[in-house]
């Protein structure tokens, strides 16, 4: 189906059939056959290799290596940590059969897994990889030289969910899993934030997204942690949507699967543990939080082509010397910036510019024989529908000061709208009836108590998303909002992704 | 276990496990508790990672974009083509379950698939994604104007092979496939060659491998194509390995999954297809075109790190003095290079070297006080154990100059093997003989026909590798070695992996 069959419903009629619809007109992805799998299609797939390589980056630069384990994991080892298995048995894709055999169904011939192929022991399709891992650490743990140990794996997850959206929740996911140890405690707690800090900077710095960094309450923690950390994203719609976690893991993993380490005083230690990931929701966070009704929007850090130039003539005669003019454009942009140059001749311009417009390209240059003898080319920009001329000379930088004040500008729209839509109360009732009424996130003195937790969960559909990093110093001496106590911390409340 | 700890059993006692201790020694690989899958560790992954980068520079300059699709594939997909169905049924891992459930097995907690979760149709671990992708081609191919469609996959897939060995064969592997469709079968053709010539580039330059580009016997085809071409290595034990394979597919797969376009004259049309892949395997490949008794020998190209540092020093003055010269010298070095500084105090200089040998690192840089004064370094060249100085001045071309003069060796030193260990033989006894006794490559004279090549392999093993691309002129007036008829190609046949 062309994107220009498609209509896009508008935020305000129905927020999730927006999104359905914004991430079909840019093509970013599709749905397969396969309950809760999608499709990434190029023009998605090409922000997730943006994402991948900063990522990527920062990760190699504070000390990481990436490897590679296995797809399957034994089921037994997800037994082998209580907690994990608790929270992951309910979601797995089980593997029990190698081999399929003819059949017929309905006298037609078709294929059965064939019973004589059944595994001894069933196979989980990795949810995440720490059981695998903590097993391989322990044949490589040996000494407190082998420490710290950094391997970080891109890879694809699968978790069997039951409602699924694209990029948001799928059944199948990519995502890049940290897995780090540590000879004691101060240092995994320092890998834990170190990377959450990796997160925040990389969310802000090339998705503008102004994530809130903080920790879980234990209700909300990682199966298997000690402590989960997250950065917090804010949808435009006010909800909430966790965009990455890092976790210490303490011990727990290490004891799980015997992985010790002979310290410097020759004594064997039990070895301490992190883990830290991010996924293609990544997409999902950025699509939610800067396209419109028209589309799309994507920041110039990770759009997938940054500029798309337009050629305009009329008559064959013009046609060459304006292609001409336009691939000379192109190849002076193209050092320094992801161009495309769209010369199909059987769209018409206008129907150009409204496709680009869907899928978000920041800016759009129209190039025409007026254009070209003004030593002009006439910009079009998306976060704002401006329109202006640049002048061809030094266009390369004109056009790094338009992508980079673009960035800017997001984060800081996507910041105001955080601020104006992020709600300090000290009251249970006033939340109950404006979160009803005004979706937001809500900053509130809270007595850490997993009961009262569910109590507001169950009562108005928002969760605990963080106890935010920064101002905790702030409820000392207040009390909380919900059961008079003397606050324990500082909270955020929204409904989430 | 360290690396120091394991002994690399030598070439001649025995090569398949020469090839074993290699990995293990240069911790590229390791065995996982699943059957047949590896876990590629930092120092592998680091190669592959090396691959990638350079095949994906080289997949979209000829036009492509990459895209995922999921990792399940429903069971009866598989039947639609009937051949495919026939290639893979045999070797697949099957879903049927998506939930674990609590049990005890003597008495102990324990986990098993909840029969409640069973799958109303089993699904496929992907072992290749011909199905699912035509079946999203489908949904995305209308018009001639929307093709060629040009899409590549970084992937991992699942083969339930029953012999593994690491790399070469493994239940799970990394791999990237690409999927083209075209409107007719000369531009189909075209893209299968094109992509065939990328990937003998790729092997030359990266790999330093002299792969032999060249077409398979129909015995030997893709499962579903109509045509599979490929590049065939040979080992140093003159065994050939198949190093990646481009496929014309006819319209094997548009019509199985039913894909149409609507031509330029308004008639709808069967579109045409090609598939291409490469994998991990390469790096097996790359392992036992070159390495040596001693462990791996690494091409600069795609080596992990180029070059490794060693400071040496006596006392702790001269320590910080050494050290200090070493890091300048590393920093002037990794803009260009990929450096590792191995500073590690409480292991000596020589266990160093060793350590750097076996993971087969092109350079070492030696320097210790007496070096500095000289203003040199000292280098060791892993390919042929030569040690000289340096002057550091000019340092950066002279390592660029000694890693690329490496690189052209490497493969100079392959291609002799490859040409000394090629056999042009015209009769079959003497073959026979020759094959039982001295492996390599045999190319001779060949009349196609599946039965006398089934009865080849029964009695000595060897395979048709390859009908090469280059000299099948050759064969005109020849008489085929096997059955004394008209020869119709010039063939290859060697043992193989």
């Amino acid at each position: 189906m062309s994107t220009h069959e498609l209509a896009i419903t508008p935020r305000a009629d129905d927020y999730s059939q927006w999104y359905l619809d914004t991430i079909q007109a840019a093509q970013l992805a599709d749905y397969s056959p396969v309950k809760g799998c999608m499709v990434i299609r190029p023009m998605g797939y090409a922000i997730w290799e943006a994402i991948q390589k900063d990522l990527d980056r920062r990760f190699k630069e504070t000390g990481h290596t990436n490897a590679y384990f296995p797809l399957f994991i034994p089921q037994s080892f997800l037994s082998r940590e209580a907690e994990h298995v608790e929270g992951f048995a309910k979601e797995c894709a089980l593997v029990t059969h190698h081999r399929l055999r003819s059949t017929t169904v309905d006298g037609k011939a078709a294929v059965e897994p064939d019973p004589d192929s059944r595994l001894e022991e069933p196979l989980v399709v990795r949810p995440t990889s720490e059981t695998i891992i903590w097993h391989m650490y322990r044949r490589w743990i040996d000494s407190h030289r082998d420490l710290p140990l950094l391997i970080n794996q891109w890879a694809n997850v699968v978790r069997w969910e039951m409602k699924t959206r694209p990029f948001l929740r799928t059944a199948e996911f990519l995502w890049q899993e940290g897995h780090t140890a540590h000879a004691n405690s101060r240092e995994a707690i320092e890998e834990t934030l170190r990377m959450l800090q990796v997160y925040s900077d990389f969310a802000h710095e090339l998705l503008a997204l102004p994530v809130v960094s903080g920790r879980k309450s234990s209700s909300e923690r990682f199966a298997g942690a000690v402590d989960t950390y997250c950065i917090e994203a804010m949808m435009q719609n006010g909800w909430a949507l966790q965009a990455g976690t890092s976790h210490f893991l303490g011990q727990n993993f290490a004891r799980a699967f015997d992985v010790t380490f002979q310290d410097t005083d020759g004594r064997r230690r039990l070895v301490w543990a992190t883990s830290w990931g991010v996924s293609t929701r990544l997409i999902g966070a950025m699509i939610m939080a800067h396209s419109d009704d028209k589309g799309l929007v994507a920041p110039p850090a990770v759009a997938p082509f940054q500029v798309v130039i337009t050629p305009i003539w009329k008559g064959a005669s013009k046609k060459l010397q304006v292609l001409e003019y336009c691939e000379r454009l192109k190849a002076e942009l193209s050092s320094a910036f992801r161009v495309h140059l769209d010369d199909r001749d059987n769209i018409k311009p206008g129907a150009k510019y409204y496709e680009w417009e869907r899928k978000g390209v920041p800016l759009r240059l129209e190039v025409g024989p007026r254009d070209m003898a003004r030593e002009n080319v006439f910009v079009a920009r998306r976060i704002d529908a401006k329109k202006f001329p640049l002048s061809i000379h030094g266009i390369r930088s004109s056009i790094r000061q338009e992508l980079d004040s673009i960035q800017l500008k997001m984060l800081q729209m996507a910041t105001e709208k955080r601020e104006s839509n992020t709600h300090r109360l000290a009251d249970y009732d006033t939340f109950k009836n404006q979160v009803a009424q005004q979706s937001g996130w809500y900053l509130v003195p809270w007595y850490d108590d997993a009961r009262e937790e569910a109590a507001i969960k169950a009562e108005t559909r928002a969760t605990l998303r963080c106890f935010p990093l920064e101002g905790q110093e702030e409820a000392k001496g207040l009390s909380c909002f919900k059961t008079g106590r003397p606050a324990t911390h500082m909270a955020i409340f929204a409904r989430a992704y």
